[in-house]
């Protein structure tokens, strides 16, 4: 009945991986291509590769340029990278083949102020090719960005905004436990840090976007981070934390004007501490205090919110869009 | 240096008396004109008519026609009833002057399920004249529909929604109080539900929003409505209320399909009873739970979104719109 909406997913990695997990179940979206630089994914089925029972009938290429000119995809899922740097030449070659992008890259979620040139780059071969780019996420995309600005719609006035976002990763992943550090050394941690890979991207986006949400001009757009010590030993099936040691990492974006502090986001994730969830503060009138009751789960969350954009950004304006330009996307409701 | 927006309040009641109240503070809004029915407030200055300290500047008219032709504004604030068959004559004229339109006509929140006619015909009127049309509110508008759908984007499938609006009325106003029956026998609150001035009007239109935003085609919508039987005296500043009878007000919608219930509605207001809180449950993947800690304030609520909308709904598509059309629709952050 419903013309499908067909699909290439660009990015085999993790959230390439659940992204097409998760557009395979739709019934409005047909997959039909997917790009990988990994040489040694190259033939296989997408189906295998994103470990979805049976195969999807897609073979993973390295070649992006014969996928997309073979397919010609209405969207294409974009999840290669957090940097802007590295995802323009992928999205110029997506727009010269006429095909929308939703991409996770967490910089691209809202670039204006970090990457002005850059951003305005990408809104011209977008409009020039008439296609729509966006860049969505649980984190940046929605937590601690689009989700506070909506909840400051029944506000009249807004003085400050704190976001939070608490995950207890005692029962996560081990990939993911030591992606936060758990179990290292605060020396260690400290390296960790250097090298850049602990880090999470987009406090710095998503301050911008909630501060051109409200109309407010920043002096300055400051990042702190840092260990969760532990306190005690705490055991997980994958790691034991010594106490004295890292249990997670916590960081925290600040958002600043004349030397006050109007948008705080605290990010906080670590083994055996507090509970999970998200949360929203709004100082104003009325006060707000909004929260999200054991959290929100971020693998599932980001491949749902970045699928879910797909009827919106086919029916969008041309150009480089962020969420909050975006009319309400919802999920797609199961007809069973 | 920004052009500010030119508006007319349409309705000097409460409502329209709180819009402009948070109007006149904002530094993108001028107030150009009032309309109002009622004889004894035309030629009285809005300011006084609103309440705000010192006068407006702007004369309140029982004249819609001679206000709208002669101010011509940008937008029209219309706030003089919950019935769509009395507002659309209203919003005929408004249109022919070339104004949008920006209600709190409950009806008219999402009207496309049990109004299709009219708001066909409305829509064919804004677009004949290029404007748009929009309702919204605290609720409908926001707390049972627009938020509770923009929490399922994040979810990749949504098998049942529930929101929960309680509120204590024991602080609120007399008037509030009295509305919402406490303090009468049980007999009289049927009375009162019988005379239909009982009742909060936009469960089933949230309900149809919701639906349509999730895909979903409900065979029916319910409603029923009951009182909150006191069980111990209650006393508050304005009323008195014995053990057995009505503290307030229980409302409750369902959307069924297939004989099951996948939206659930529940409007309570009662004084001396629960603590306020607005929530929303998705069961789904993920489960979501938030919550509204202490609630949101209706009046400020209602009077803030029906501004914050105005820039959303000028730069909109002109047509009947609803508010899962708007982008996200935030807060005027007040630069200091």
């Amino acid at each position: 009945m419903m013309t499908k909406i067909r699909v290439v997913i660009f990015g085999c990695g993790p959230i390439g991986c659940s992204v097409a997990r998760y557009a395979a179940q739709r019934a409005d979206i047909e997959l039909v291509g997917a790009i990988d630089i990994d040489e040694s994914l190259a033939g296989r089925d997408l189906g295998e590769v994103a470990g979805v029972d049976g195969k999807l009938g897609v073979t993973v290429s390295s070649d992006a340029d014969s996928v997309l000119s073979e397919t010609r995809p209405d969207v294409v899922f974009l999840t290669t990278s957090s940097s802007m740097v590295l995802v323009y030449p992928q999205i110029e070659k997506c727009a010269r083949a006429g095909a929308n992008v939703i991409s996770t890259c967490e910089e691209l979620s809202f670039p204006h102020r970090k990457s002005p040139q850059l951003a305005a780059e990408i809104d011209r071969v977008a409009k020039a090719h008439s296609v729509t780019v966006l860049a969505t996420g649980v984190n940046p995309g929605f937590l601690m960005d689009a989700w506070p600005l909506f909840m400051t719609g029944v506000c009249q006035q807004v003085e400050r905004i704190r976001a939070i976002r608490v995950q207890d990763a005692s029962p996560r992943r081990g990939p993911f436990q030591k992606k936060i550090g758990a179990g290292r050394t605060l020396e260690e941690f400290e390296t960790l840090v250097a090298s850049g890979t602990l880090k999470h991207v987009g406090l710095p986006e998503s301050i911008a976007m909630i501060a051109d949400g409200l109309g407010w001009t920043l002096d300055d757009i400051t990042e702190s981070i840092e260990p969760v010590i532990a306190t005690r030993q705490v055991k997980t099936d994958f790691v034991t934390v010594e106490p004295g040691q890292a249990a997670g990492v916590r960081q925290v974006g600040r958002g600043i004007r004349a030397g006050e502090e109007l948008i705080t986001l605290e990010f906080e994730a670590a083994v055996g501490g507090s509970e999970s969830y998200d949360a929203v503060y709004i100082t104003g009138i009325p006060n707000m205090e909004v929260v999200i009751r054991g959290g929100t789960h971020g693998d599932i969350a980001t491949a749902a919110i970045t699928v879910n954009c797909i009827h919106r950004v086919v029916e969008a304006r041309p150009g480089l869009l962020t969420m909050r330009e975006l009319p309400v996307v919802s999920a797609f409701g199961k007809d069973v």
